[in-house]
């Protein structure tokens, strides 16, 4: 049987926002891999008619509710009394809670544990307790009337260590299901043209399922099964892998990858070859999402931002005559430049961008939005241009890096680098 | 009269956890300056039960309900259509908006509208239409007994610009007071030693009102006055603003300016001054953050990244016997970077950093967290050392890269370069 949760976040910071919810977003990818369905997420302040309000509706709709908040041992902390007054249950004492606490105090902090702190030992009356080694809160969760009623602190390094000590195995003994999950990352289509190949074929789907998500710059698109173990999930999730890849072909970079620059990293490390950058209208975005990754000394030697068109000419040295004939933004320049960074740094692989970022076009007049990629290689050096339009510079830049990435997983998967 | 909002967020990757509801952050803080009163935030799946639901309770328990997300061309997205069933409001086709999608696609993205935006161009009878110039999604506002229903669409940045273009002047005509922000920059302290410097003042502060927010690796300060008139507001934001300057001191680096690279930014360009990087351990995110900025090439000419020692001797010319002598990770190599990057540019500044970002120690055994940063200008060359300890590597590049934008903003000011 599957369950229906709702996550209740309580703390009016969320309200005025100033902090975001991550506490529900950690918790709904937990309980999704543990197949529990999320329906819905509600944040209220510090006010118990409201988180009253919340839990009288939450109860009708869910039958497991999830609270981040509202332990701490201050006066605006009344998660538990408010819970405990919803469902009927008295709070009791727990001595041996109370001298933990007082103990962490005392050996953790050094100073005796504040006389307010006395309220955190106080739980539902027959709950089961989830202890709290990075803070002082316990949480704790009981069964009322076929609701379970999980209660969890706030603070998110303390919510996370008790959610995989404590509320995962609490939730895995209440479901006899498996959930896997595999992500297709892709790059060279826009989320509606996706689900537009893939649309008739996805509608239909439940079990197991496939959604698409626009990440910035690519679409990543997610199976899901649901079975009794592991193997049966898996088996189901094959022909779904196979159907997306005969449909999509080679704009699937990976499959549980994070970014095309991870892609690219894995790729240069297996095959043990570094990469170094030129980039102009990118100004570094490409070299920093790579060293962005541990261990990216490995593949990555170094590179110029050559932002100005004397820096191409007096550090990369690419030759006056093309920057005179073609100008900065354009085939050759790209060209030249991936081919000299190649050269000076000793890599065995160059790429550049170079190109219109806007919102102005360049001092040559070439529209916003005209890019090149070069990318100089053992066997030859390529190029990509491309037409980006009037989009807005920091979606150029963020675009171009991508190509530019995707130039570089092309060349050593043996496919086309010069056209998607 | 105070108005009380619900922030309602559609999108079943909420619930799975694959992005965190930022958008209802973001909001937050905006209608919290406004002076509406935000009591809850909802989010519910792509499901039109589930969205009807959350309507029907929203609209009992607040008068300004806001939607993001649901608004996209694809068979799921559902939120126009389920509001307008909720709220008995007939969705009308508007022509020109259609004509703006398809030439954003034609003259911007230089491809086709696929057919299934044409939805898009759907919006409720007699709406008010926030047009989209970052995306093709339009957002509109309409009353309905007494409550606002406003729908934005889901990606942050689109949803963003709608925010400040089109919701915040909408909410500000609902009310009768105006409300008046300043917000004040710093860098060099964290949120806890600021907040402990002006605590005692800041917790009495109702109107005007002093809060701190973290900024990634900053700390900002907002000061916000309501008044029934501008002047008025502004005259009770003065002795604030003064009370904060004698606190803080020259940790503040701007007032209603973005970042610390947009405060450099725009002192390089008063002064007609241009600048270069060479960075090692932060991997062109200083270039980056720089280049983001529309109009970069007026004050930055280019750098260099030398993530590999030999990219430091070859394209950077930093002479070996400071390789050897003291190590890639040293001041004297930093100043050396800085000084080289200068000259070979021809720019009036070079600054640069060099350090172990982790996760492991470098190959000659500098602990990670050790980091130089260099100014080489014309009154000679400063170097700052720091010590971050073994922070996560993120956190380690964007704080050195925030230690960069800072010591070339002291310079300019005519502060000490080398410590803050």
């Amino acid at each position: 049987m599957s369950h229906t949760a709702e996550l209740i976040a309580v703390g009016t910071e969320l309200l005025l926002g100033n902090i975001a919810n991550t506490n529900a977003q950690v918790l709904s990818q937990s309980l999704s891999a543990l197949g529990v369905n999320v329906f819905w997420h509600t944040v209220v302040g510090d006010n118990p008619q409201r988180l009253k309000e919340a839990l009288d509706i939450a109860r009708r709709r869910a039958d497991i509710l999830i609270t981040t908040g509202g332990l701490g041992p201050t006066y605006d902390d009344l998660t538990k009394q408010t819970i405990c007054e919803a469902f009927g249950k008295p709070l009791i004492l727990h001595p041996d809670i109370l001298e933990d606490i007082r103990a962490f105090y005392e050996s953790a902090l050094h100073v005796p544990m504040p006389e307010n702190n006395t309220q955190q030992a106080q739980l539902p009356e027959g709950c089961a307790v989830f202890d709290n080694p990075v803070g002082t809160a316990p949480g704790c969760a009981f069964e009322c009337g076929g609701v379970h009623v999980l209660m969890l602190p706030g603070p998110p390094h303390e919510m996370e260590t008790m959610l995989r000590r404590h509320v995962e195995p609490y939730l895995r003994r209440l479901s006899h299901e498996v959930i896997v999950s595999r992500d297709i990352m892709t790059f060279g289509m826009g989320e509606s043209s996706v689900d537009q190949l893939l649309h008739e074929k996805m509608a239909h789907m439940t079990n197991p399922s496939l959604a698409t998500y626009a990440k910035p710059f690519e679409v990543r698109l997610r199976a899901t099964a649901k079975a009794p173990t592991e193997a049966e999930a898996q088996a189901m999730l094959n022909p779904v892998w196979e159907m997306v890849r005969e449909t999509l072909g080679d704009i699937i970079y990976g499959v549980d990858i994070a970014s095309l620059a991870e892609c690219c990293h894995a790729q240069l490390l297996r095959r043990n070859m570094t990469l170094s950058t030129a980039e102009s209208c990118t100004g570094g975005l490409v070299a920093e999402k790579l060293t962005a990754i541990p261990g990216a000394s490995a593949v990555y030697r170094g590179g110029v931002v050559s932002y100005w068109t004397s820096v191409k000419a007096d550090l990369l040295h690419v030759p006056q005559d093309i920057l005179d004939q073609y100008g900065p933004v354009s085939a050759e320049c790209a060209r030249a430049m991936a081919e000299a960074v190649r050269q000076l740094t000793g890599a065995d692989l160059g790429v550049s961008v170079t190109g219109s970022a806007g919102p102005d076009p360049d001092e040559r007049g070439v529209p916003v939005g005209i890019v090149y990629i070069g990318l100089a290689t053992p066997e030859g050096t390529f190029c990509r241009p491309l037409d980006f339009g009037r989009r807005r510079r920091d979606r150029i830049q963020g675009l171009s890096a991508n190509h530019a990435f995707d130039a570089v997983r092309r060349y050593l998967q043996g496919l086309p680098v010069e056209r998607i």
